[in-house]
C-alpha cells in the first residue's frame, strides 16, 4: 500500500516536474525524473545520448542547434572542448589515486597557459600545451588537480590546500533536496501544515560557515515551499522549517521547525508566466519596437571565440564558475591603427549576498554564488527578443558534469550591438546663419556581451559593454524572485513594532527580508603591456593663501597623484567628501604630451558591506571590506573568496592576499572592484522584481592622443533601414 | 583710411560669422551681422519678419515647420503663446513706470496658476486667468512683475527684492563681447600676439560675485580666442587676457593682460565638424542600426503639451530658464486603472560649475548656467538621427527676446520611445523538461524627453525617462568643449611640478582645468496628493545580542524609518557607510497591506562640492551644500540659487530657505537633489568630449500593490518590423 502510494506520488510529481529548477535552490521531488531529454544532472544517460548537441528548447527559441562534438580549440584561451573533457575524464579514471573510484567532478575547465605564452601567441602558431584544472571531491576531501592533455598525465595534485570545498554539483543539490522526504520529522511537519509531497518541494541554501560545529563534513541547508497553484513556489515558503543535511551521507543531521502557526502564503497573484496572467496591466499597448540592422550586425566572431567589432577585439567564452570571461581585450589606436592591450582578463570573481535576519532559518543565508554554485550552469538559455534584441548572436557553454562527462549549456551568452538613442558626442554653435551654423552630433552604438544567471531565485544579468571611445561598462542587473520569509501578519496594522520584522511586508504573510548584493570583479588590466601602476588621483581641497594668490576665492581643488607602492596603498574605501579618480597606468608608455597611458575605474552602484569584519559571513567575503583593491598578478589569485569557497573559513580571500602588502608599482597587477546593492524590498518586487541595475566603467584616460571618435561619421537618413510592419500586424 | 579698414574687417568678419555662437559665451565681432534670417538677438528685425514660424535650418533637419502664430493655450500650465507674449509687451509698454522707456525683458513666461487651481482643472474647463511673470531691467534695477492678461494690468511689481540681477539677454552678451574691439589696450594686446580682429573673437563668462568691489552695477568678464584655422575657437584661448565690462555702460572697467608669452594653442586637430575631418578613426565601419517602429511611436501628444504613453500622462513644455519642465506626471494604477499623481513639477533648477584655478583670468569661473544664461535659449534644435532616434517627435520653445517680442526656439525638445535591448524583468526555471521549463523575460521599453543645452562651450543633455514600472530616471550627459587654459608647455616634461598646473596638459599648450558640475533638480513630488512626508530609511548595523538571539551571526542591518519633521531633518549628505533610502510618502494613502504609498529617490553620480561654505561661489551656490533637501512648497522657491542669480550674493538660495527649518511632515513638500560630477580632463576630452553621463531615479516604493508590469506581454517575432537595407546601401 505504501509503495503504491509512493508510485502514485511519483506519477503526480512527474506532472509538475517543471517546478524543478537547478543550481542553488534546485527543487526536487523524491524521485528523479527519467532523463528523456538531456539535462546536466542526468549525466550518465546524457553521455549515452547526445550531450554535445545543443538545441534551444523553449518555444521562443528558434536558433540553429550547434553540434559541439567536433569542436577544436583555436586559441590558447579557448575553453576545453567536448573531446578534451572526455580525455580528462579518461586520464583521471586511470590515475592511480582514483583507480578504484573516480571522484565527483566539481569544476573542470581549461587551465589557462601562462600569460606570457598567451601574449606571444599569434594566430597560426601551435597552441601552448592544453591542460585542465579540476576541482574534485572524494571521501569529503577536496582535490585540486592539473591534467596535462598532451602527456595524458596528472601533473599536479593537492588535497585540501585550504579550508572549504569545491562548488556544489547539480547532483549534490538534487540529492540533498530529496533527503527530507524520507525523514519522519519532516513528513510530520508537512502534515501538520496540511501539505504533502505532491504540493511541496525543497531547495538547498548553502550552509555558510559558523565555527567548528559543522566543520569536517559537507553540509547544506534544506528549506521547502508549497507549490500548489503557482509556478512561483518561491513566494510560498514553509517558514521556520530548516534541515541541515550531510551532503555526502545524505541524511538530516539537524532538524528545526519553529514555524508552526506561520501560514504558508497564498498562491494567488504569484504566477509570473505570461500564460498564467488573467489580465494585462492597465496601460495602453505599445507599438512594436526593435533595434534593426537589416545588413546584419557589424561584429564578427572568428574561430568561435574571438570577437571583432569596430575598434575592439577580444576573446569571449563561457565559464563554469564566472559565467562569462572577457580576455585579451584590445582596442585599436584611433590614429595609428595599432591594436593596443587594455585588459588581459575580466570576469565576475565572486558574489556575496548576506541576508539581514538572525532567525534560525535565516542567519546562514550569506551566499557566495560563483564559488558555491557557479554562474555557468545557472546561465540558462536566453530568450530571444526579450532577453536580447534581434540580431543577437548566441554562444553556448560546454562544461563537465559531476561524472566528468561534457554537457552543453545552450545559448547562454548573447552578443549584440546596442543603439539606445544616446549621443556619443555633440556640440552646437548657433549664430543661426543659414548653413553656417554648427550642429554636430554622433549617435552612440555599443557592443554588449550578456549572460543572465538564475542562481535559484535571483536572476543576475551581466553586461559587458564596449564603446567605440574605448570605454568598457560592466553592468549588473538584478531580477527574478526575492528570498521571502513567511509571516503571521497580513497587514502592517497587525505588527506591534514594524522594526522587529527583518524587512517590509510585501504581500499577505510575506516579508521581503533586507539583504545586500556584492559582485566583485577581477580586472586584470594590462594597459599597453603587463607592467602597470595604480594611481590615486586625489582631489584635495586647498585653502587659498592670501600671501601667494590675490584671488578673492577662498578655496579650490587640486588633483594630487599618488602612485600605490604596495597593496595596502590600494585598499580603497570610497569617500564622497574625499574623492579620487583611480587610474591604472603604464608608466613606460607616454603620450605625445608625456602623459602616461591609462584607464580609470569609474565606480558606480556603490554600497559597502557594513557587517562586522569578524562576523563569519563577512570573514569569508572579506573581499568586500574595500570597494577597490589592487594585487600583483598571480595565477592562483583569481577567485576573491578563495579557490574552495563552499564552507570556507575565509583563509584564502582577496583580503588575506592583499594583507601581504606586496609591491605593486610598475608590476603586472590586477584591479578588483566590488559593485554593491542594498536591497530593502517593496511591494513592487512581488512576485517578481523589475530589474534593478548598476554599473561601473573602465575608461581611457590619456590612453588615446585625443578623442578617438572625432572622425566618426554621423548617421544619415539614407543609410537607415526601410521597415514596414510585420505581416501579422 | 581707418574707416575703409573697418569696413574691410567687417566684410572679412561676415565670412566667418559661423564662429559667432550665442548664449553664455556668445562670441561676436565688432559689427552685428544683418538679420537676414530670424535670430534671437535680431529682435526688432525679427518681429517684423516672421519670428513665430519655426523651421529647421540645418541640412539634416527635414521636419515640418510649425506656425506658432495661432497657438492658443489649452492647459493651465501651457507656456505663453506668441499672442500672449505680444500682449504682455503691449501691457508693459503702457504701464506708467515704463511709459517713457520699456525695460529690457530678461525672462518672460507663464506665471503658473496656484497648484490647487491646476489640480482641480479638468479638460474642457475654462483656463484659470492667464498671467505672465516678467524679470526686467531698467537703469540697473531689477524689476519683478506679474502681468494679468485678463485685466491687462500689472498686478505686482517689486524692485530689487534681493541681491542679483535677472539672467543675461542675448543682447547683453552680444554687446559686451563687442566692447573690447573699441578698447585701445585690447587692440594692443591683440597686436602683441600677432592677432587682429579678423582672427579673434570674444566670449562673455559671467562675473560671479566677490565682495563689494563690483556691486551696484552689472559687470561681465570678456575673454577672447583665436579663430583661424578652426571652427573650434574654444581650444585656442588668448590666455591671461581678461576684461571686466560694465554691461549697461558698455565700457571696459578693468583690463588685465598677464598672458604675454603664453602662445595661442595651434588650430590643427581641433575642428570637430564632419566636413573638416581628414580621415575616419581606425575602426571597422558599423552597419546601419536604428530603433524602428514602422507602426509609429506609441505616445501621443494632446493639445500640444500633454503626453500620453503606456501608463503615463504628463505635461511637457519648454522653459526659458529650466530648458524643459515636466508637470503633473501621473501614472495609471496597474490594477485599478486610476490615474495617480506622482510629481507636480520637475525641472533642472540651477547649475553650479566652479573651476579650480585662482589665476586672475580664472578665479571667477563659477557658472550658474540656468539663472545666469538660461537653458532654453541654449537648447538649439536637435539633430535628427544623431541627437535623437528616428520616430522622435520634436517640440519648439516660444520665448521672449529682450525687446519683449516672441521668438521661436525650433525643435528644442525631442520625445521618443527607447528600446536599448534591456530587460524589464526575467526569471528562469530550468529542469530542462521540454516545454515545461520556464523562460520568462520582458523587454524594457521607455519614453524619453530630451533637450541638449549648449551653454557656451559645454553641452548638457537632459533626459527624463519614464518606465512602465513607474520609475522616472533623470539623466544628465555632458559633452561639447572643455573650458581650457593656455600654457607655455608642450610636454609635461617641461613642467617642473605638474601639481602647479590647475589641470592636466591635454594638447600642446592646452591645460584642461579641473572643475565640477552640479545640477540641482526641483522635484515637487505629490504622491497621491499634495500632503507628503519625507522618510529617511536608515540601514543601521546592529550587533547581535547573545542573550536575545542564539544565532552565530555577529551583526546585521536593520532598516529604521525616521520621518523628517522639519527642513533640517532633511538636509542630507550621502554616506557610503551610513546608508539610507529616501522615501517621499503619502501617509494618508495606504496599500492593501497598510504600507504608505511612496516613491524613493535613488541617488546617482554623486560628487559633492568641497569648497569652503564661505567661499563666494559656494555661498551663492549653497544649494550644493547637501545632496538632498526637502522644503515646504512655496511658489517663490523654485530656483535653487534664487530668483535673481546674476551677481547675487547668496541671500536667496535653497540653503537660506531651508535654514528656516519649517515643518515638512505631511505637508505639500518639494524634494531637491543635486547630481554632481568632478571632472579632471584628459586627452580624450580634446577637442570635444565624449559624453559623460550620470543619472538618478524616482522609483515607486509600495506605491503599486505589486509589480505593475507583471502582466506585460513579451515581444513576439511576428510583431516585429520587416526591414530591408536602405536603397542607398
Amino acid at each position: 500500500m505504501e509503495k503504491t502510494c509512493y508510485l502514485l506520488v511519483s506519477l503526480i510529481s512527474c506532472l509538475i516536474l517543471f517546478f524543478l529548477a537547478s543550481s542553488r535552490f534546485l527543487p526536487t521531488k523524491p524521485e528523479l525524473p527519467g532523463c528523456s531529454l538531456y539535462a546536466p544532472w542526468c549525466t550518465s544517460t546524457a553521455s549515452s545520448k547526445n550531450p554535445i548537441f545543443s538545441k534551444a528548447r523553449s518555444a521562443g527559441l528558434h536558433h540553429k542547434s550547434t553540434d559541439h562534438s567536433t569542436d577544436t580549440p583555436k586559441h590558447p584561451l579557448d575553453p576545453l572542448t567536448v573531446q578534451e573533457i572526455n580525455s580528462v575524464r579518461t586520464i583521471l579514471s586511470s590515475y592511480d589515486p582514483f583507480s578504484s573510484t573516480l571522484p565527483s567532478i566539481h569544476t573542470l575547465g581549461l587551465d589557462e597557459p601562462d600569460k606570457l605564452q598567451v601574449q606571444i601567441w599569434r594566430k597560426g602558431d601551435p597552441l601552448p600545451p592544453r591542460k585542465a584544472a579540476v576541482l574534485a571531491l572524494l571521501n569529503a576531501h577536496s582535490h585540486v588537480l592539473t591534467v596535462d592533455l598532451e602527456s595524458s598525465r596528472v601533473t599536479s595534485h593537492a588535497i585540501n590546500p585550504t579550508s572549504g570545498y569545491p562548488m556544489l554539483t547539480t547532483d549534490d543539490i538534487m540529492s540533498a533536496a530529496k533527503v527530507p522526504f524520507s525523514n519522519a520529522e519532516f513528513n510530520k511537519s508537512l502534515t501538520a501544515r496540511g501539505l504533502s509531497w505532491s504540493n511541496s518541494l525543497c531547495i538547498t541554501p548553502s550552509a555558510g560557515w559558523f565555527g567548528p560545529d559543522e566543520e569536517g563534513r559537507r553540509v547544506i541547508r534544506v528549506q521547502c515551499y508549497a507549490t500548489q497553484g503557482t509556478s512561483n513556489f518561491f513566494m510560498r515558503p514553509i517558514e521556520g522549517l530548516t534541515m541541515t543535511v550531510d551532503l555526502d551521507k545524505l541524511e538530516v543531521v539537524k532538524f528545526s521547525d519553529k514555524g508552526i502557526g506561520i501560514p504558508v502564503p497564498k498562491s494567488s497573484g504569484t504566477d509570473y508566466r505570461y500564460s498564467a496572467q488573467e489580465k494585462p496591466p492597465q496601460m495602453e499597448p505599445l507599438n512594436p519596437i526593435s533595434i534593426e540592422q537589416p545588413k546584419g550586425p557589424s561584429f564578427r566572431i572568428e574561430d568561435g571565440h574571438t570577437v571583432k567589432w569596430a575598434n575592439w577585439e577580444f576573446h569571449l567564452k563561457a565559464d563554469q564558475r564566472a559565467g562569462l570571461v572577457i580576455s585579451r581585450a584590445m582596442v585599436r589606436d584611433s590614429e595609428t591603427g595599432e591594436l593596443r592591450n587594455v585588459m588581459y582578463k575580466g570576469f565576475a570573481s565572486e558574489l556575496f549576498v548576506p541576508y539581514m535576519d538572525l532567525d534560525d532559518s535565516w542567519y546562514f543565508k550569506s551566499y557566495m554564488d560563483a564559488g558555491e554554485f557557479g554562474l555557468g550552469p545557472a546561465a540558462f538559455s536566453l530568450v530571444p527578443l526579450n532577453d536580447c534584441p534581434r540580431y543577437s548572436y548566441y554562444m553556448d557553454g560546454v562544461f563537465a558534469a559531476s561524472d566528468g562527462n561534457p554537457f552543453v549549456q545552450p545559448n547562454m551568452i548573447c552578443l549584440f550591438e546596442k543603439y539606445a538613442g544616446d549621443i556619443g558626442w555633440r556640440h552646437s554653435e548657433d549664430p543661426l546663419f543659414g548653413s553656417e551654423q554648427i550642429r554636430e552630433a554622433r549617435p552612440k552604438v555599443t557592443l554588449v556581451a550578456r549572460i543572465a544567471a538564475t542562481v535559484g531565485n535571483y536572476d543576475y544579468i551581466f553586461d559587458w559593454e564596449f564603446q567605440t571611445d574605448g570605454l568598457i561598462r560592466i553592468k549588473v542587473g538584478l531580477s527574478g524572485m526575492l528570498m521571502v520569509k513567511g509571516s503571521p501578519h497580513q497587514n502592517v496594522n497587525q505588527v506591534p513594532n514594524q522594526e522587529d520584522m527583518s524587512g517590509p511586508l510585501i504581500s499577505e504573510n510575506v516579508i521581503g527580508v533586507v539583504h545586500d548584493h556584492f559582485i566583485t570583479f577581477h580586472l586584470d588590466m594590462d594597459i599597453d603591456g603587463s607592467n602597470n601602476s595604480f594611481v590615486n588621483v586625489n582631489l584635495v581641497k586647498q585653502e587659498n593663501s592670501p600671501g601667494i594668490n590675490s584671488s578673492p576665492r577662498k578655496s579650490y581643488l587640486k588633483a594630487k597623484r599618488k602612485i600605490a607602492k604596495t597593496e595596502k596603498d590600494a585598499q580603497i574605501k570610497l569617500k564622497l567628501y574625499d574623492p579620487s579618480e583611480f587610474h591604472m597606468i603604464n608608466p613606460s608608455r607616454k603620450s605625445r604630451l608625456g602623459n602616461p597611458s591609462g584607464y580609470k575605474l569609474v565606480p558606480g552602484g556603490t554600497a559597502a558591506s557594513l557587517l562586522d569584519h569578524d562576523d563569519p559571513p563577512q570573514l569569508r567575503s572579506a573581499f568586500t571590506n574595500n570597494q577597490i583593491w589592487v594585487t600583483p598578478y598571480s595565477k592562483d589569485e583569481q577567485w576573491a573568496g578563495g579557490l574552495l569557497v563552499y564552507q570556507s573559513r575565509g583563509d584564502d580571500t582577496l583580503a588575506v592576499w592583499s594583507e601581504r602588502d606586496r609591491p605593486i608599482e610598475n608590476k603586472d597587477i590586477v584591479l578588483w572592484y566590488t559593485l554593491g546593492f542594498h536591497h530593502i524590498p517593496c511591494q513592487e518586487d512581488f512576485p517578481v522584481m523589475p530589474t534593478v541595475s548598476s554599473s561601473f566603467e573602465l575608461k581611457p584616460v590619456n590612453f588615446f592622443e585625443a578623442n578617438p571618435i572625432l572622425g566618426a561619421a554621423p548617421a544619415f537618413e539614407n543609410d537607415l533601414p526601410v521597415c514596414r510592419p510585420s505581416a501579422s500586424s
